[in-house]
């Protein structure tokens, strides 16, 4: 089964209180690419201007992941900057340069366009709804999203999600789309819309999935530094269906399954800055911390 | 195996941004004996006022908890007040009368001073010290303690953790104690003082526990309504230092247990004001809701 990423690709300043990279690969489909090609064959869909680093366009082919929807276009590649504030949990944006992205309008490969597992990631509802029209029967498909769309185009995104199988927000966003404090709630008002499942993402504190059958918990990988959460949610999704698209279901066990190596990932991607972790992580890497989360939540 | 508690007794002042309640009983050790008593023989240890209403008394005494070392002094009882945020996770203290606590000078009986399950709750760790040289051979100490005593006896306090089999802190709390931001780094140096385990509280995300064989992370309980926090953590200290007195055990296995136990407890007090829930709660309400935590964790 083919996972199909729908989302950016850009080239990111990112800064902590203790270090920073400047012009590296980033980008929401970047991250989910890179966590789902261990699990499945996996097509990117997303835009670049013609300046766009031969070297970045390398670095994604060596990891096997499908090119032939990343359209170039005449212009700049989309750029974006980001600054954490002390505890990591927070962050500015420094700069968004939107260059080719403004005119985006992404084209889902032909032979991806049927049966697929999809990623929406976090883009204008509206081009997640023309996106959703060429992608026929689509098998399963996870929408990321944020506050400024939950503000600026709420009813669009509502409709993009009575078309998702799972939402993954994290807390404040849930609470901002249902206008619900209790998480409970907030979270049930989701689910009346449609999706089989909602992720809701809790930083630290890990992932809580809450399907009709009730809830999940996986923490957060306890790690002795977070270098740069930068891609955390990108990653956490790409291998979430990554992991259902290998295994062909998309059932309660699965899904929680899916929870836990969306979980794994997001916990190398956070070691170091960009997607420089996660580009050298391997499936043994995947597949060793899986085990680790099986033993710290076990209990008899 | 006998559960021993010295703490607070006290009438408290609630107040949340939905409700209040004035006057009701509270107080550390209450909570704690409240949560204990459904897996042991639980003795209480503090002093009260000879204001102390003959009710409360009798609430303490129907549950079955062992008063011989709940001392009468003249005066007044220990009074607190506290008025929580808007979002529960944080409260002010808007008034303590320490009245007879100031001379509190606690007795633990003389029959449950030797090889019992001992929980010193939060107060000055000098007189925890003298607690600790009262019980003779305890089997097993769990310590709370908070960031007065962590800011203004911290050396008495290291004191107490060095002969602590468990320390139960929040994160902020093991952040200050340490000096160290970084939370497994934080929980290393405190393990290196010598309690077998470190309990991480984290409110609504649960609990995490740290021991020499590595973490163990409990959900909090998805809860429709938190409608008081107060004594949650004493209830949970309760629950964890009564289910390892039932089984008579302290290895990894029988912690981890006695962590959800606690995480049990604790989700039923916040769920009404004061006592008043983990009051009416049964054995058989636990164990069912243990049995919920077991099915929100469980990946494949």
């Amino acid at each position: 089964m083919t996972v199909v990423v729908i989302g950016t690709v850009g080239i990111d300043d990112i800064e902590t209180p203790m270090a920073g990279v400047q012009g590296v690969l980033g980008g929401s489909a970047t991250y989910a690419c890179m966590a789902a090609r261990h699990f499945a064959p996996t097509t990117l869909t997303s835009v670049v201007g013609d300046d766009f680093p031969p070297a970045f366009r390398q670095q994604l082919e060596r990891l096997a992941i499908d090119l032939r929807g990343l359209a170039v276009a005449r212009g700049k590649t989309f750029r974006w900057g980001g600054r954490y504030h002390a505890n990591l949990n927070q962050r500015d944006t420094t700069f968004v340069d939107l260059n080719v992205l403004r005119d985006f309008d992404p084209q889902v490969p032909r032979h991806a366009t049927s049966g697929s597992y999809v990623f929406l990631g976090n883009t204008d509802p509206l081009i997640q709804l023309r996106i959703l029209e060429q992608v026929r029967d689509p098998r399963f498909v996870v929408v990321d999203s944020m506050n400024f769309w939950i503000q600026s185009k709420r009813d669009a995104l509502a409709g993009v999600f009575r078309r998702a199988s799972v939402v993954v927000l994290n807390e404040e966003e849930i609470r901002l789309f249902s206008g619900i404090h209790g998480l409970p709630r907030a979270v049930a008002s989701l689910l009346a819309l449609g999706p089989a499942a909602v992720v809701v993402k809790r930083g630290e504190y890990g992932a809580a999935m809450v399907t009709r059958d009730g809830w999940f918990f996986a923490p957060g990988f306890p790690l002795h530094e977070v270098v740069d959460p930068t891609g955390a949610g990108d990653s956490f999704a790409g291998a979430f269906l990554g992991s259902l698209a290998e295994c062909g279901r998309t059932d309660p066990e699965a899904l929680r399954r899916a929870v836990v190596y969306g979980s794994v990932a997001a916990s190398f991607t956070v070691e170091a800055f960009g997607v420089d972790r996660l580009c050298a992580v391997t499936r043994a890497d995947l597949d060793a911390r899986f085990g680790e989360f099986h033993r710290m939540v076990a209990f008899a």
